[in-house]
């Protein structure tokens, strides 16, 4: 059944432009379970992983409760280019309020925000950013709140590609978290971004549903009336804060990571102690034309110490140029 | 294939000397899912909820996704008397580890607990509760801390039964866990203990995994030797802080709720608020020969707006003595 399920959804042909052709079939029948990657050592090592994680008496043999799979999600399952995402969320909802607000025409950081500004934004440092998060995050209803980003996730684009945001997730990615799935794996959502804001789209974009999805959060209360989202930035889900979101949210330790940076570092590192067979991939944005290529030196994303430790820990890393038939669905 | 497992496995007729004669077959066929509720309204109440919420078509019918069921625990899923059986695992653990806390002889709260004066540990109030819960609960490493709560709950005794406490489990209410899920229902508990602690024996006691375990939490941090938990207390989940852990944790509002005490009022009102069809359910403690009876009065599980708006709310009061034909396995 998931055979046919797979073969049934083969994609059309590559239209990016993709022109390697260093890769050859490896797969041994027709349904391959990740068409959009190319055949390699990588793709290889995923297959096997997870074949062998459902396979009971294989040496790589997963109990189906311990099958816990995590996945960072800025430019890990989506882009996060020239900006999280959710940050342009941010902006967008503070230029539709603005006119509630007419102090913030002189007041940085919303200032630079309403002028568009990216620079302006950017040089009020980490301060002006949870600022305006905590001004768009926070301070309102729970389903309110739930409300404005699945209208903001249906319509908005991304400055640079003009694309919807929910199209820039990575094709390659979203099979294998079905892939992964139809193998009894539970795939859960570790990120930095806002718990909330990616549980309004995440269910409809990969399939995941709210409750596996764990992220940074803001303080809520309750009153009769319901949720209500404090405008107090309350936890941080990222570097060592990513195993304490999954100790305290899953109360187990993976078995499967992916990221993309160094903050989901000390997640790979927390995943690779696991005495189950485990495995750990690093999305390593190297494709100008597709996507983006960046690495050591980038404000977004930065990854040094992923890769200079990968080797040690026996990470492995996913080239996107290379190991990507296509990016986006 | 369900009706197949409940017929096969009915339980042996009631040893408990229940006399309760007033009620009568009210299943239509041989496979009775909750063999251990006497037949009744709120038997008939359940077995209609949970049969239409799976019937397309029906009425009561909610989308599989939606079937979200939580359940408080102490009070609820075990008993909870003479104090919650968690405090006994500290002050298990005090004295287990006393030899080398010489200090701990004249230092109250603790000189309490090692003597055996409960009195005088309770005149500790909050304050000295919290910090036998810091002592116990916090400053060690998260997995030495699941397998010290593995081995006390596979040893441990309450003082008034002598039971092991994970034999004070509710069997009528393990089986409407287990009927509940046979119908597609994700069943979590949203309690006021702690979360490691329940993690450690919830889904060998209920069926139920750590990642659907809620409850209030110590602070952790991480290490790349792992999780650290901390001796400070970080997030009560009980009164309106149950809505908020189910909002943080699952991000859905349940459609099933069921509690014991005046700490779960908000957490049924936030579910009676759902759009789906939905049920509360309050268990009350009127049993004092096969359990204990209390309610208004009680320090442990005081339920006094409950009843109170229980009419108001359309919540169903669950009469221990009445209503169940057995308490424990």
């Amino acid at each position: 059944m998931i055979a046919f399920l797979f073969f049934c959804c083969n994609p059309a042909p590559d239209k990016t432009g993709n022109t390697d052709t260093t890769t050859t079939t490896v797969t041994a029948n027709n349904a391959d379970p990740l068409p959009s990657w190319n055949d390699g050592n990588v793709k290889r090592s995923l297959v096997d992983y997870v074949t062998n994680a459902a396979k009971e008496g294989s040496s790589g043999f997963i109990p189906a409760g311990d099958r816990i799979a995590v996945f960072d999600n800025d430019g890990t399952l989506w882009s996060e280019q020239p900006l999280y995402f959710q940050l342009f969320y941010s902006f967008d909802k503070i230029k539709q309020v603005a006119p509630q607000h007419p102090e913030w025409k002189t007041k940085e950081p919303f200032k630079s925000v309403l002028e568009g500004n990216l620079k302006g934004v950017l040089s009020s440092g980490e301060k002006g950013l949870f600022t305006i998060m905590g001004a768009t995050f926070g301070g309102m209803n729970g389903d309110a709140f739930d409300k404005s980003v699945k209208e903001w996730a249906d319509t908005a684009t991304n400055p640079v590609t003009h694309k919807k945001y929910t199209e820039m997730i990575f094709q390659p990615m979203v099979e294998l978290l079905q892939y992964m799935r139809a193998n009894g794996f539970q795939t859960y959502i570790v990120s930095g971004g806002d718990i909330s804001f990616m549980r309004a789209w995440a269910e409809k974009a990969y399939g995941i549903p709210p409750q596996q999805v764990i992220g940074s959060s803001f303080k809520v209360s309750y009153d009769s009336t319901g949720i209500q989202r404090l405008p107090q930035f309350e936890f941080m889900d990222d570097g060592p804060g990513k195993p304490v979101g999954i100790y305290q949210h899953i109360g187990k330790k993976p078995v499967f990571a992916a990221g993309n940076s160094d903050g989901d570092y000390q997640m790979l590192q927390f995943t690779s102690t696991n005495a189950l067979p485990h495995m750990e991939i690093i999305v390593h944005h190297t494709d100008s034309a597709r996507e983006w290529k960046y690495d050591r030196g980038s404000p977004i994303g930065k990854l040094e110490k992923g890769l200079d430790d990968a080797p040690k820990y026996g990470w492995t890393i996913v080239d996107m140029q290379h190991d990507w038939k296509k990016i986006y669905p």
